[in-house]
């Protein structure tokens, strides 16, 4: 294809904040149509369907079958599973012309067990796993970022169906190392699996692939001595507490007007970790309190707090109405109708200071195990921090990064096949329900993540496998007859060789079509200019800088296409085998 | 893969009428999600994947540039070229959680202007197409026939843009021929184009891609002798009159209670040809009158007087109420405040009977050229019939055929560009706004056409290019070793020479074997069983009946291969060169 024939414009001015949203907005790949919803050119389209291109060689590589599920399905669908009702804005709900409730789907978990019902009634039929590669709609509150987070979003989502929690474990794993050699193809083997939380899908075990990056918003926990990685919102928060040697007898003391556990530390001279302190929530539905009593200078993870409280909650507004002193709650002589509850970064602390339950008073000499009930419990319910204990090798070696989430893997159970009422016969003849994985990725999120992690001030640099091309030719000053007839030969001699070669043979200066160049981002470019024949050459350079060489006229189309071949095989060597 | 993991069910009992929807449900392509709506299973995405093919390349191959438009949009777009209000309730308007009105995609026009608008600023930039495969949804008030008629559907849709009206109409021609090649790489050449009616789609010159079958919703006109055809919406209607020697004057005659043309007729033993009627319909927008007079033996195309009146209309339901004597309307001595229009076949008639505008009398002796003004406009509003004269050739040659639309081209004009005020700088200096065309073919309508017009009792028939699957080995007999051996041998090569090869070794009788294969419509069958083995041999046949041949057991791989390229290229040989 050449330059000129493509449709949008290049241009310089930085329009975001995000860097994969301004070099994809000023590089041409995509329009904005509405909030969160866009339009892509050909450059970004060309890069979609090689993405898709991987992940149906893989869906199809751990035995697959592509189909296909509606964009638009009846509501009663999302009744029978109970989330018509529990899913909140996110979910678009509409009528049809004949009044009937219509949602968009945000996800198909429902569409994938109404086509398996009754086509897989007995044990032989199983395991079976169906993907789709469909258009999605999540009517998200704030999208940002260009593609990174929009309502409108192209994805595979995968749905596989079992007999036994083994199968699905094993199933599980196969997908996973599917996962693993989709990333490693497009040419990111930087994504690494962190632990998750499963949140509404409602499963037990799940996975979140994630692209390390600063403008994720998600934080990562990662421990480079064990290879141990988690969501935070997923990882067990540890908290090594060392007994005083003697313990302190619980003692009221003035604080005046001391109230965070900064104030009340600097006033008693004490550091945070010898505190404890109250973290006051309210449920979303009946505003009711929620108490949580922590080591100073520990933080509520509130993704754990929601999944224990089986509820959704949010900071506390007004703790005045609650009955509480505020900023000197303590858990000692406490009356409330609050739910109370304590983290275990409590567990074995001793003479900590801690609110006491009246006005510009605390206690100190508090410690939980004695001055506790025995019977009560201590939950993990605290962010992991930079320099904590590993869950997995114990060590402080924790350190937290943030990520962009660009793949997820649930072990749902049969959460949906209960609540829709799907049955197979066992081979003992008992009537079962089916046991179900998901597994999703978002294609535009991906190609804004590469190029998020992959690009230089100049524009993206696309991995060679995923590139809308892999050559660009660029012929500076095609007024100039030999200029024009070295560029068109190696033009037709790398499209005849099936190579994907963009030719720029507009007159503008070197500057536009090297600018240009750098934010279409093919992996290889070749310059032929009169500088170059004079030279008796062609340049060869790489989008990245690895290489940039005079290659001979001659047999510049076999060295082109041998460096292209060298750099696929590059990527593919970091791909692991199937499991 | 195996016949045994494919997900869906086949069955024998006939469920729908037609016969596409029927085969294709029985054969496990489809489930039914809401209606109108409907989940593919892995054979019919597969028949999609291997169309898509087709179209991306074929779209290429006229230059097309793939992009992505998205399936919801602003109501605004909608509103920037009139058509959010112009357009019925087909467009489903809904909106999202901050309250802004949005649309369901059922056509691209507004995405493709916006997208190109302030990208094509210059007549340099001119021409380019730019296509994409997306879903579309369209709110139809009688969704039918499975996949011929949805409310949700995977579209082929192209925008081109021009500075030229030639350039226009050569661009047409070329994707014109791009259609053809299209059907014809599908396995059905038979698709022809026909002249069509460009309804709302408001340009020129348009066609359809028609394949002729029974259950079809179109008719269409056909001339065997100089091959003219046409949409039945938009072909003139030709009416020989032959003039009586002798013009009887005008003379009211009693009818009594005989209204309609065939109890005037039988009144006075007159034939329908001597006879002028009256046909009364509203406007919907006002339900006022539109009055039209034709020879007795003609229908009024409603299209052409849907076009003529620029308004939508509807039989008039309450004639009384507009002053008119019902079953006695005339043309000579009307008073009315309806419309009055008189259409062509009028012209040359004489001595006709028709109304008198009074209960129970008519006139005789009406000859239009006589007794109407000389102002009079005649104008052509009524549909061409079997046997009827060719518009093209003149000879009485025409035959009315059904067909389901596959596919349609229109010249649209300025009518969007205008509208939106999209403009480019022309060579002159000027402001002009671009000239386009647009292109479209529903994918899934496409299947089921095909579907339609190739199988027999017992299953689809595809044509190899679109098979879900190319071959398909049956073992009969898996339990016999040697059966099996040779069937997964065979199977393995053929896989391994890239043959799309669907295995059967479930332990059924050949009877289910066989009429599971019948359904899934592969082209090439290979029947291995203890009887084959007997004669040294396995069974190669078409599905279509064209060969059942033994062939030799060790050259079997090959000798299959070689069947399927040959019926590939068979397809091949019937497809045009590019334009």
């Amino acid at each position: 294809m050449k330059v000129k024939n493509i449709l949008g414009e290049r241009f310089k001015e930085r329009a975001f904040d995000i860097e994969s949203q301004n070099l994809m907005t000023r590089g041409g790949y995509m329009k904005q149509v509405g909030n969160g919803i866009y339009s892509l050119f050909t450059p970004a389209k060309r890069i979609q369907n090689k993405i898709e291109k991987i992940l149906r060689e893989e869906m199809d590589g751990i035995d697959g079958q592509e189909v296909l599920f509606p964009v638009v399905m009846p509501a009663t669908l999302w009744q029978s599973s109970g989330r018509f009702e529990s899913i909140g804005k996110e979910l678009l709900r509409f009528k049809d012309r004949g009044g009937a409730d219509m949602v968009l789907g945000m996800t198909h978990e429902e569409a994938a067990v109404q086509m398996a019902m009754n086509v897989a009634g007995t044990y032989q039929k199983y395991p079976f796993m169906i993907y789709q590669i469909q258009t999605k709609f999540r009517d998200e509150p704030r999208a940002r970022g260009g593609l990174i987070r929009v309502r409108e979003f192209t994805m595979k989502d995968a749905y596989s169906f079992h007999t036994t929690q083994e199968d699905l474990e094993a199933y599980y794993d196969r997908c996973y190392r599917a996962y693993e050699r989709i990333y490693a193809r497009a040419g990111v083997p930087e994504v690494i699996a962190v632990k998750s939380d499963s949140g509404m899908m409602g499963g037990k075990v799940s996975h979140e692939f994630m692209l390390l990056t600063d403008i994720g918003e998600d934080s990562i926990v990662i421990c480079p001595e064990c290879g141990f990685r988690a969501n935070m919102e997923a990882c067990d928060a540890i908290t090594e507490n060392v007994a005083d040697e003697t313990l302190e007898p619980l003692t009221e003391v003035f604080t005046g007007d001391a109230k965070t556990i900064e104030e009340v530390g600097q006033y008693l001279s004490v550091v945070d970790e010898k505190t404890c302190k109250a973290v006051v929530y309210q449920r979303n539905a009946d505003d009711s309190y929620v108490l949580i009593f922590v080591r100073g200078d520990k933080e509520v993870n509130e993704t754990k707090l929601t999944n224990y409280l089986k509820a959704e909650i949010h900071p506390a507004v007004d703790v005045e109405n609650a009955n509480l002193a505020a900023g000197n709650i303590g858990p000692v002589g406490l009356e409330t109708k609050a739910t109370v509850l304590f983290d275990r970064s409590l567990v074995g602390a001793t003479n900590l200071v801690c609110g006491a339950n009246k006005p510009e008073y605390h206690l100190s000499g508090f410690t939980p195990a004695r001055d506790l009930p025995e019977t009560t419990e201590f939950l993990d319910l605290c962010k992991a921090v930079e320099g904590g204990v590993c869950p997995n090798c114990g060590r402080h070696s924790l350190t937290v990064r943030r990520g962009i989430e660009v793949g997820n893997i649930f072990q749902l159970g049969k959460r949906y096949t209960e609540a829709m009422g799907m049955t197979y016969d066992a081979e003992n003849g008992e009537r079962k329900n089916p046991i179900m994985g998901c597994y999703g990725i978002g294609v535009g999120r991906l190609i804004a993540s590469v190029c998020e992690a992959h690009h230089d001030d100049y524009g993206p640099i696309w991995p060679i496998t995923i590139a809308p091309w892999q050559v660009e030719i660029c012929a500076l000053r095609i007024d100039n007859e030999d200029v024009k007839n070295a560029a068109e030969k190696l033009y037709r001699e790398l499209e005849n060789a099936g190579v994907e070669v963009l030719y720029d043979d507009r007159p503008v200066s070197a500057g536009v079509m090297f600018s240009d160049a750098d934010l279409l981002g093919a992996p290889v470019r070749v310059v032929i200019s009169p500088k170059t024949l004079s030279r008796n050459a062609f340049e060869l350079a790489a989008r990245d800088k690895s290489f940039r060489e005079d290659i001979a006229i001659d047999t510049a189309a076999e060295t082109v296409e041998a460096k292209v071949r060298e750099m696929i095989a590059a990527v593919n060597a970091k791909v692991p085998e199937r499991l």
